[in-house]
């Protein structure tokens, strides 16, 4: 359990356009993934694989870093710059399709890739809704 | 949710001498504060009040760092370094120790105080109980 | 003086397709405007103008992070995705756009402002000479 | 060149009582370490020797990250906390450390270890320089 939609509900300025629900649920995938993307690269240098897995580890630091920098802005209210949340979601959506392309490959194989090709995409995804609620 | 206790499972190398309870709530803890740390600070930043919260914002900031730093330090394995470790530990601990600090002081008159108050101590607990179990 | 251009040229894999030296200077950029934008968030805090600085100090804690983010993404070779790439260059270019705008807005009465906006300046036109190498 | 130096003159708070030359290299190397333990993790990634080098990549990733939330908290002057800020100095000593003893190991062998640990070395040596100015 998190404390963001608590969070969301102290905010003292004019609250954000953005849709709450998608809010909520963009941060805590961003959250959750940007863990998973630091674990499965970790879990990649561990693997006895790790010549197979070289890409999908370093693809999965680019994904741990563009979540956990899209949960920063995208947790700022006060200054609210559409077109700059736009790209933000935007390259964080590019970071979980790249990342979940390499570790999908890898799934059936390595349990740490299934978990993370999954998280990738539900983060993917509520990246994907909460742009749709930005306009 | 998270997919932290699954990801531990998976993986692949000599798992680290801590135990496992106290590392999923340690990077769980560290999540959520960081995550309430930014948001605090962005609501301190909005408040009417900013004048008295200006402490409480950089306090906030220095401790949505560390909590980010710890859960990426905690989350890997394979280059377990104890000696770094408890150094990273009790910087987390020392960050939250006062954001806490500070946060108290507002925590009847701001609600997103108040809340980060509380996630720090959660965070700071969970990083000590770690701490413990590292040696 | 840093180890950027170095490093570069130990790189073991097959390099990436971008220009050597729009990429030094893209990292060169990033890391000094990351540095920038913390210490001038911290400078609004501490000013006595805070309450018309506030959303000064929120572009600049974004513009930050995505500076951080991009000298990551730029940094590594190994997982060489052009779609990818291009989202984080053009986030950070968007980042240090509207950190720019709200900068200098205040740049003849703040010299941190003024700095800062020089350095976004500076950063945005780095990360656009590296998207155009991207192709 | 960065504007470090420059930035730390405009601070318009009370400035804190380290010394401004070993504040200014303490900024300095961590941001340069920052990006050079980045490409050196990402080299060993793509090292045919990589096997070798998995414990380092990891090594380099954690200091990294280590470098980069140092570089953060010291930039920020506002909550000046000394317990905090020694706390945060001593864990980046200790990540550059763990990073210079393993890439030591590869220098001969690895020039992009070799450089990485020459700038872990700079690094934590300008760390304890700022530690003995905290007091």
């Amino acid at each position: 359990m998190t404390d963001i939609a608590a969070m969301l509900n102290t905010y003292p300025g004019k609250p954000s356009p953005l849709a709450e629900d998608a809010l909520v649920l963009c941060l805590q995938e961003c959250l959750n993934c940007t863990q998973v993307c630091v674990a499965c690269a970790d879990a990649c240098l561990a693997d006895p694989d790790r010549a197979a897995l070289a890409n999908c580890a370093s693809m999965a630091l680019d994904c741990a870093d563009l979540c956990g920098v899209t949960m920063r802005v995208v947790s700022r209210q006060t200054a609210f710059d559409p077109v700059l949340l736009r790209a933000v979601l935007t390259a964080c959506v590019e970071a979980c399709r790249a990342c979940y392309e390499e570790c999908r490959r890898h799934a059936l194989d390595h349990e740490h890739c299934r978990i993370c090709a999954d998280a990738c995409h539900r983060c993917s995804h509520a990246c994907r809704e909460l742009l749709a609620s930005v306009g």
